[in-house]
């Protein structure tokens, strides 16, 4: 869908916006967004049979269900590489608030959002407060916490270094690298890689190497240097004041997450501009906890959804 | 001095190892070792009066009293660059007691050790325990954690993008800067980075990213790449049997380090060949703490020195 946006800090622009929609047509649409590498395909669906990024919580009988409820989710402005340029929460809100005019859709049920995807869920709130009955936001909170945020520009620097010296892929998959390292925690890798390390050819390789090769390798094969730069970047760029957010809002945090710590949530919630509740988990996987603790993350999705079909009779 | 060493994984090797002296001739001595980048310069002194890396700790009327004991501390094997193998904290510990050996000093009062120094120290105590009365080890454990060392391999790959791209001293910098994250915490970064990003020439650039830049540079202006490349494996080559350790030991531990997990030194404790006791902090330094905390610091030290005089006697 081709839109024309006033983006926050670069002005006009034509920009395309490609969504999915699976489920129910003419049910109560429930927007979900993910993390910066998250986009439109969600789910496994009728069009489109491969997995997406949260079969566990989208799908027939899922908390998210696809039988009684319709889902929208969008690739994010800047994703294809092709817009260089700073990229805000507040545009993406944007963007999705167009997608919901050109469906048609007054009112969505829900924004359910993680990770990025709960930073623009805060902006949508705030911005089109009259356009969902609630708010979920995971593991994201109304600004980038300050050390989040360097652990960020150093990886762009790694994507920088790479660049500047032909070395692009390489640059981004070790960017990638310690992405990976940020959205998990101590507690997992201490189980997964306590083997020693080995010497190989006089060098020594550290247990977690190879998963962290493979997934850096595999990052770098699907993403441009350019969407992960803008898309890291709109992270740091994204701040929301809590105040002008009055939609209902469970926030879900997560102790052990590394990048958004559980007070900048506390703070959150104590100063957000409506009711407002706080879903503390605890999770080794931390951030990414959304992805992998299926079952006490639906539980607050489906407790949450309810509680907005309640609000909306 | 130059020595004769059988390193661990690298065979006999002529070494050459620098260290330096402070305090009264034929006083109690006690060994101080710092992070990888600490060297034999602990401390201001008479031949010696720049600022050493533990100033704070060690002097005439500090808590490491150099008008009443003898302080050694040397430069790391490695730490020059010349010796390009993998070096073990063993390699380092055995160094140490041949430096004693040379001074005629046939035990030690202390060895206090943080960090890196730290693991050398128990090492120290495992493989030479007859020659000191105590070890204190501050943020440093019988292993790498493993998420620890994944974050450090990381650090290495930044060096060696750097090194094979013609860009050597950005691809150290950039790996120090990653290592001081790791060093500090989200705490002190929260309060002192608190800044949104400003965008310059359309990007954006955090509030912590001088300060970082600038931590990066005047290291990759002082260390070779081989002496950080061969240093930071050593840390994750460390592995002692706390059973083996059985000099009285103090373990401080640092409920914020980022690198060191209190449960991990909890753990060393408990396991500990003798007489072991805990020391938590807490400091918004996180690893660092030991460079920060004089105060905290200081006390600890003074009754450890003090319990090893009571055992001297």
């Amino acid at each position: 869908m081709p839109l024309e946006l006033a983006l926050r800090h670069a002005g006009p622009r034509r920009v395309v916006v490609r969504g999915e929609l699976l489920g129910l047509a003419d049910a109560p649409l429930v927007i979900v967004a993910g993390g910066i590498s998250a986009g439109r395909h969600a789910a496994a669906g009728r069009d489109d049979a491969t997995p997406g990024w949260w079969d566990a919580q989208v799908g027939p009988g899922r908390a998210i269900d696809t039988r009684r409820l319709r889902v929208l989710a969008i690739d994010w402005l800047g994703a294809d590489g092709a817009l260089d340029v700073p990229i805000d929460s507040a545009d993406q809100a944007d963007a999705l608030a167009a997608v919901l005019d050109a469906l048609g859709v007054g009112r969505a049920l829900a924004f359910i959002g993680a990770s990025y995807g709960a930073m623009v869920g805060l902006q949508f709130a705030a911005r089109h407060g009259d356009r969902i009955e609630r708010l979920v936001a995971i593991s994201g909170a109304h600004r980038a916490h300050p050390y989040a945020s360097a652990w960020r520009a150093l990886q762009r620097q790694c994507v920088a270094l790479g660049r500047s010296e032909g070395a692009v892929s390489r640059g981004l998959a070790l960017a990638r690298q310690f992405a990976m390292l940020s959205y998990r925690t101590p507690e997992e890798f201490g189980e997964r890689f306590d083997a020693p390390p080995a010497l190989h050819d006089g060098v020594a390789r550290c247990a977690a190497e190879d998963y962290l090769a493979h997934c850096g390798q595999r990052y770098a094969a699907r993403w441009t240097s350019t969407a992960f730069l803008r898309l890291s970047e709109s992270i740091d760029l994204h701040r929301v004041d809590p105040a002008a957010v009055r939609v209902p809002t469970t926030v879900v945090a997560i102790e052990e997450d590394r990048l958004v710590p559980l007070a900048d949530l506390q703070q959150l919630v104590e100063t957000l501009g409506g009711p407002a509740t706080l879903r503390p988990l605890r999770s080794r996987y931390g951030h990414d906890a959304f992805l992998k603790e299926d079952a006490a993350i639906a539980r607050l999705l489906t407790e949450a959804l309810a509680a907005a079909e309640g609000g909306a009779k």
